[in-house]
């Protein structure tokens, strides 16, 4: 992804009551910081936000955590938090900010266009890799739910090997999200993509 | 499929060695009729045979068997048979010749461009669907193994869901099975296909 530079990033981020500062302060305490016991959902690289945001704003009996690593996307992100939302917050941070949560805390994933990692000696960074499956099944709650958007060929066809092998069922899949006319909110990336004749790959599982 | 007649179809079904003619007589002893315990891999829809043909003169220790019911098209698959080869026969029958076998007779089921039966309540007939899952149950022996080819995107990605939801792995996915390069042996359709710009998706998947 190309970065814009946002002017006043560091203003924004410290004034921003959207964005944790201190998010290992909250490592199996998530509740209290929402003060109940709603599913957590979090969004791993929530780019601009739009769709975490369009969540929250959709679904208040859920709480959103939005990650992302970049000071200058999570800028942007922030900004476009209009009105007050209890059920949303975000993490400067990249996938390791899993380690951020503690066991039980997390019921639901969302990989939105994730880093594709093409090269075969980088697979194992992929956020869809048996690493990183490891890693959410010490944060998720009973039920472990995962979905994943992408435009990359290669990463959707290794997740849906890598989610099937470390025992995930396949609930849904699309080869063409926006033809098959899913989803109801969309990411940034995924309206600039919808226009091009690139299929959005989808895929949501579950795991007991 | 548009089927163009084949002229002698009858004469080449009769005087053919490969064409079973009293298939139901071999229920639970198709051992008996390769006359060896060799693994036994069918093709469910043949079409012209290229396919599962190449197959058999490339894995002389594996016994095939191709189901295809259109006389047409089976009478050209009997016609590309040029040697004499021990491992294969053909069938005439559609997918309910599943009940041609018995419990534990089958290791390896191919569904290659299989009709995609597009409308709603017509996906009881896809030959993916939970319905002849559990047809194959009945015939598999230990290991089941299921490999799809297909250019139908509606139809893949049901049956990805389809295979998941009962229980298969997957072990592996394409969703450009040419631009991958996996494939050493192709079907007459696929080599059709290969010079259109649509995707040939391709999944192998497994159950215990």
């Amino acid at each position: 992804m190309r970065l814009r530079n946002v002017k006043n990033k560091e203003l924004i981020m410290d004034s921003s009551p959207f964005l944790i500062r201190d998010p290992e302060n909250y490592k199996g305490k998530w509740c209290d910081y929402f003060s109940n016991q709603h599913p957590i959902y979090i969004e791993i690289g929530m780019g601009k936000g739009k769709f975490i945001i369009e969540n929250a704003l959709k679904h208040p009996d859920i709480n959103y955590i939005g990650i992302e690593k970049y000071d200058s996307v999570i800028a942007k992100a922030l900004l476009k938090v209009a009105s007050p939302l209890p059920n949303l917050c975000m993490i400067r941070g990249d996938a390791h900010a899993i380690d951020l949560f503690f066991d039980h805390e997390i019921d639901h994933i969302y990989l939105n266009f994730s880093d594709p990692w093409p090269k075969n000696r980088h697979h194992n960074r992929r956020l869809s890799s048996k690493i990183f499956l490891e890693k959410y099944d010490s944060i998720f709650r009973d039920r472990k739910e995962i979905e994943m958007r992408t435009d990359n060929r290669d990463l959707f066809a290794f997740s849906l090997v890598s989610f099937s092998q470390y025992g995930y069922q396949l609930d849904e899949v699309s080869l063409d999200l926006h033809q098959d006319n899913l989803p109801d909110i969309t990411t940034e990336y995924e309206d600039r993509f919808s226009f091009s004749n690139c299929p959005i790959y989808y895929v949501k599982c579950s795991k007991l």
